[in-house]
């Protein structure tokens, strides 16, 4: 697509600094950027830097005259990183979607699809599944019985979805996904892993994004259930019986076991993992690679293999990096001592 | 389904204590037991909570009179966990399956399937496969060139088994899982990695459940095996020529390094990453998260970074938390036999 | 296949000693060798050891006359393990592999295949997509529009190659990988996670192997890109923008964080996480499980949960095991600094 700085200034509800009729016909951050381009700085550093480069143009703070040594057009918005998002938007290409239902799409009996279906060629979908409208289904899909899907959902290859599985509207689901799989329960009777029956199901909540590859457990009974706005990385699992609030963020390559429950707002950094039954109270934030092994307060921010208090965690590993010092110093500390006991017997004996 | 407490008394081998007549429609947790659900307690606090929700009945541990305030119906039994899962195998709806072959799957040559097969659309066999009986091969799901399969095995959509991969009766393997991939090995020689060539197998014993989204490396040459009873939950990796004993568990996202040799009735819990060319004992507990980086005799049970024998781990955890703390601590002691000592050469220089 | 160590020895271009006659059957580790297989042994030890196997001859070091209590024929070469991985290619079968475009195969427009193209039964071929030569596309494999592919690639079953990914040549991708999914970006406005557009693409270089259910997100903008030569076990998460180098390795269930820049030649042992935005330097190791929170300069060695140097990190990791004794220790060393306390102040005050 091509357009200009003026007209691209409008869209995003920016304000033109120089010359709008410049033809912008990219976006990119400004180490990649080609004549072009449209690029961003948060601030006047950066827009420093931006002016070196490559762009056309930038996307630049407002209440800031700084122009450093550029000459290029600038887009003065409030939120330069949001703004960027925005335009972005504008550039991102129109995913080309199949229309229709695809002749070799497997389409059980009962299944409803709402208006602007798209079904795509090699996808599956099981007896009483029910498809909003707008939705896009590629190819290799798997959508099992009793299946429900909100309006405007996409769900990329190779995704699966276990009967009884529920989506709600605007929900994304990325490539590799399984939800609804059984929970992993067991109980050890008679020397062998008697299973137990996992007879619940998922729920996904509205304008829930899931990356790929991640798998989400159905519940023992029940439902295991990802609140609204929520937003899961590539390769995270979700274990039976989870419930996960609304707006969370939970990022790749986390483990959460069953029945663990998550408040709103909770960040969880990647490769976290949380042990089963934990409660995670509210605007929780949970630093990269830690372990949960406890409930944990609203506004909590934890760290390091036991889930400490952030603050405590660092100071703590500040002095665990000087433990070999530490040692040698109570040695000689030892020595010093010993000296000054000697010393003491010494002069007891002499008196 | 509709049940009455008597009928399910008798199938789960309990006591009715109160109204046998009362009909059961559901099975679920006490937390999200409804009108006509039965729940079960497994002591008598639990039944108490029990007794005030909303279930018809509960299912309670024999040996005790306590009743609480419920005059709900009660089916005694020794072991109100067990019933609970056998209550819930009864009330598992049973999974409808497509009978026989469906005209999209793609069968290769020489494949010979038992009685009561069940092979879904577009699900690809591959030549000289063998499938026992009752078997049900879910949509998408690739079988390579001689793949043996068992009896009564069951494998999920987009499961994939490579080549020569060999799996027993009574398996469950979950969507997305992928048995018998090259082992990771390479060799680097005049500046690039040369592949070893991995030309082994995958070789899954009787009664084994594999989770979603796992990988089990086929081995360099013979066969990386799991052994019989074991269950593997989610996005589990196990590399090449690994051997796992019998009844393990190993629990999501572990990931175990190649030629590592496992004993029977270990636990791996969430997380947990093993050490290439370890052995753990039979019977070996590991705990959550942590790394195993040598021999674990039988019976171990380890935990922490470095996998130290729990108890050790958990009382240097405790000290580590208080490690800002001992430091000052020692800084002060320092302080106090400064002044020990330069009292005593003062005394020194008065004497 | 059959040969003689004569003939296995032309090929592998070692000295034979003893019988060059006997038959070889089969290739194997040294536990388990049958009779009719070919080992390797890489020290005198290892060549005792195999020496008692059941193989019939043995891939044996040059330079050494050690021969110990065998009679079995052995292969004298520089690099035994390169031999033996040498002859494992040997003894490697052939994959099947399809010829030309099976009709079940649902192919795009525009699309155009190399010389001696496969592309098996139920694989998803977008619109113009290039293959290049000898190239084989598995079952369920997913390529969307405008994927380039080079010369002799190996794509199995389930992977996904999302639009506008690059594959360079002689490209291994093994099962069930997603290669061009969405970057994990995301502002928070107005009380919602507002989603930044990845627009950008999966660039991969030639000669790279990435192994099973791995996940590398396409950029913001411009490339994610995998540098020549680069091994990647299974389930491995690289995130969107970052830049990996030529010949690295990394291990299973590794996380790598957007915008991580890694030089050449650098190892990531299984279960490492990367922070977002650090740079790693050329020839770099990083341990298993091992966090990475910052820059890394050029052949560092780092491990434990903050990256620390290794040397640092195992000397502080032995005091950390001992730090309920230290903490006795100083107790005690309290105890006696109180007792000259006490007896100095007695002292002053006899004095």
């Amino acid at each position: 697509m091509q357009t200009t700085v003026g007209q691209l200034a409008a869209l995003i509800e920016g304000a033109v600094e120089g010359d709008g009729s410049i033809a912008i016909r990219g976006i990119s951050s400004i180490e990649d950027a080609q004549d072009g381009d449209i690029t961003f700085a948060e601030s006047d550093k950066l827009l420093e830097t931006a002016a070196r480069s490559r762009a056309s143009a930038v996307i630049a703070p407002a209440g800031s005259s700084f122009q450093g040594t550029t000459r290029k057009p600038l887009i003065r918005v409030k939120n330069p990183r949001f703004a960027f998002a925005q335009a972005l938007r504008i550039f991102a290409p129109e995913p080309k979607v199949y229309q229709g239902i695809h002749p070799s799409a497997i389409i059980g009996q009962n299944s409803r699809f709402g208006h602007n279906a798209s079904v795509h060629a090699l996808a599956f979908v099981g007896d009483n599944v029910t498809l909003g409208d707008n939705c896009v289904i590629y190819p290799f899909v798997y959508l099992g019985d009793n299946v429900a899907v909100g309006d405007n959902c996409v769900i990329y290859p190779h995704a699966v979805l276990h009967d009884n599985t529920e989506i709600g509207s605007s929900v994304v689901i990325h490539s590799g996904s399984v939800l609804g799989t059984d929970g992993f329960g067991y109980m050890f009777i008679e020397n062998r892993h008697y299973k137990i029956p996992q007879i619940g199901r998922v729920i996904i909540e509205d304008d829930v994004e899931i990356g790929a590859n991640v798998t989400i457990d159905k519940a023992r009974t029940g439902s295991t259930r990802i609140g609204a706005g929520t937003k899961i990385d590539n390769m995270v699992h979700i274990g039976h019986n989870v419930t996960v609030g609304k707006n969370c963020v939970i990022v790749a390559q986390v483990g959460v076991s069953g029945s663990v429950e998550i408040g709103d707002g909770v960040i969880l950094a990647g490769q976290v993992g949380v042990k089963d039954h934990v409660t995670i109270g509210d605007g929780t934030i949970v630093a990269a690679r830690t372990g949960v092994i406890g409930d944990l307060p609203p506004q909590s921010f934890v760290s390091g293999m036991y889930g400490r208090p952030h603050g405590n965690e660092m100071r703590a590993q500040a002095v665990y990096g000087t433990l070999p010092e530490m040692q040698k110093h109570i040695k000689k500390l030892e020595t010093r001592l010993a000296a000054l006991e000697k010393d003491a017997v010494e002069k007891d004996t002499e008196a």
